[in-house]
């Protein structure tokens, strides 16, 4: 029987180039692997007219967990493939709890003068099936002077709490032992206090854990200001959405960031990506970076239960970035070979 | 009679500090101002119960503008001051514009490390009145398992295309020309059509103005890594609340970022406030810097047709933060002596 088995979304783009080393690092780490591709993206869309069909649906749901590289073009609509897959599988996977850590990694250079390597090291644990993704809203009157366009923002007890103590139970696992909800509760003060209340509760089962409370706008700035600060940070989907995009900014951009939008019951199949895009400027040059599509695949180890295989690929990273030197050429698929290397050894 | 009639608020903890020197540099550019001074804030409430008593309403609504300093304290439950007092002011007077310049200025560093004073120059023009502002939104079964709680972000024609209108008309006065369309349109379709339908309507009766789309997750990545390619921004309400925060971070802190909520058509007063709190820590001492203050005072002018006098104010700001030397004493009461003869000569 196979280790694992893993449905491979090379997708876009840059996003087979990078998908072709995170599965070297892959089987570096743990030989056994079982993936399939499925093609799916712009490219099969401007192809087939189709998205993300029902069979194709229900046979990535039979896998341990999807590896994705990049989905999307921009030849095609807005939306399209970002309702239509991104945020289909989320929902359709029951995905609610979507994992972005960011590190400043010795190596690298962030955007922020007084903030040196080691320094950032957080996780944002973003909810991924309510809050305003859940597509409820609508308009009226399109097209007139007249219009009125809605957004509903949903949010659950069952929903929020559940990620609230996923986040919870990730602080436990790390040094800090640190939770800072992040939510806007001097104006949304419905979904604010929902948030607010489910916190509380959690947080009096974890006595040892430390916890905080900061407005989305403050929590913008500090990530500029302080990022030092945060160790796990709790929020819903929208303002996950921002915070992790501002923390992948001071770490050094998102060509490093990894996600992973995770099922912790594994009840179904968990989706790990790079957070950068296709990329369609460089794509087919075999020059983009991996380091985050094999970060994702450390996530994806970790979620799958391989603690060990996952912190040996994280330490191949650091290792390959603290020894880059700037300006020297790097190959995509060299990169790839040295990372499996060391992760292997 | 009275070249202006100005309501000040002065409020809590450092505001009648800053309020105060606010004050001095209105009356040295422009004097004649008649000023009425309104209680206001978490130590009246406190005292009353009364956060914004109609009566008062009222009275504000015969002004021109009003100067806010600052109001809050941690005493106050979440929500009571910014529900019943400074929300419920952008609301009853449609204060559509809520006004946010960000500035790099010379003699001050921000947290980035490759930008320059006068690098960044940009304003965020956020709107005031609608999205998910607007206070709709509820719970059922309100702390059971069972909770659910939604917010509606309400989005009007109307709304949306005044306050674009707004953005081009100002950005038509600046040197650059360029307006920055932020939303979310591939996951908020309906309101994200509606802000894309009009901005390109609008933008096509501007065809000498520049004009660019970015999602809000990517807007706030670029507000960290590339802050010198905006210059006007224009977006909702919960976007602008966000993007300004950061603006303000990489500019130095909100310590100098100005505000106006405005009513452009001058049917209601604008209010102009300092972002900053009421800093309950550094109250009383005389230390706070006045220097947001004044920049409001600065907006102010410029809404009530002084851009001369508003020009001064803001060279004299200019002024004194290039010459400043870090460490040195300051005395908030100093620091609006020189303003205000500064941009009184
Ligand atoms: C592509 C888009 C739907 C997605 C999101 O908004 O969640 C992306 O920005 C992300 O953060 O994964
Ligand atoms: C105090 C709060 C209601 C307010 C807002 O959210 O608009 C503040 O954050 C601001 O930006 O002026």
């Amino acid at each position: 029987m196979a280790v694992a088995r893993i449905a491979v979304v090379a997708g876009d783009g840059i996003g087979p180039e990078v998908v072709a080393q995170a599965r070297k690092v892959l089987d570096a780490v743990l030989p056994g692997i079982e993936a399939t591709e499925y093609d799916l993206g712009a490219a099969r869309y401007h192809r087939t007219g189709e998205v993300l069909p029902d069979s194709v649906l229900a046979e990535l749901a039979g896998h341990d967990a999807i590896l994705l590289g990049a989905v999307g073009d921009p030849t095609v609509p807005p939306g399209v493939l970002e309702r239509g897959l991104l945020l289909k599988l989320r929902f359709e996977f029951d995905q609610y709890v979507n994992l972005r850590p960011s590190r400043l990694w010795p190596g690298t250079t962030g955007p922020l003068a007084s903030v040196k390597p080691n320094e950032i090291d957080l996780v944002v644990v973003r909810e991924g099936t309510e809050g305003l993704y859940a597509g409820a809203g609508g308009a009226l009157h399109r097209d007139t002077p007249a219009e009125v366009a809605t957004e509903e923002s949903l949010n659950t007890r069952h929903g929020v709490e559940r990620v609230i103590r996923d986040a919870f139970a990730r602080a436990g696992r790390r040094e800090r032992r640190k939770v800072t909800l992040v939510h806007k509760t001097n104006v949304l003060t419905h979904a604010g206090s929902l948030w607010a209340r489910a916190f509380a509760a959690v947080a009096a089962e974890h006595p040892d854990i430390e916890t905080e409370y900061q407005h989305v706008d403050a929590a913008a700035m500090f990530l500029v200001t302080q990022p030092q600060r945060y160790d796990v940070v709790v929020t819903d989907n929208l303002f996950g959405d921002i915070l992790t995009d501002i923390a992948a900014a001071v770490t050094g951009g998102i060509g490093l960031a990894a996600s992973g939008s995770i099922n912790p019951e594994r009840a179904y199949p968990s989706m790990f990506e790079p957070v950068h895009g296709s990329a369609p400027d460089i794509a087919g040059q075999g020059v983009a970076d991996p380091a985050a599509a094999v970060l994702s695949t450390a996530l994806l180890l970790d979620h799958l239960g391989h603690p060990d295989a996952a912190r040996r690929v994280t330490e191949a990273v650091a290792a390959e970035l603290a020894t880059r030197t700037s300006g020297s050429p790097r190959r995509t698929a060299d990169i790839g070979d040295r990372l499996a290397a060391h992760a292997a050894s």
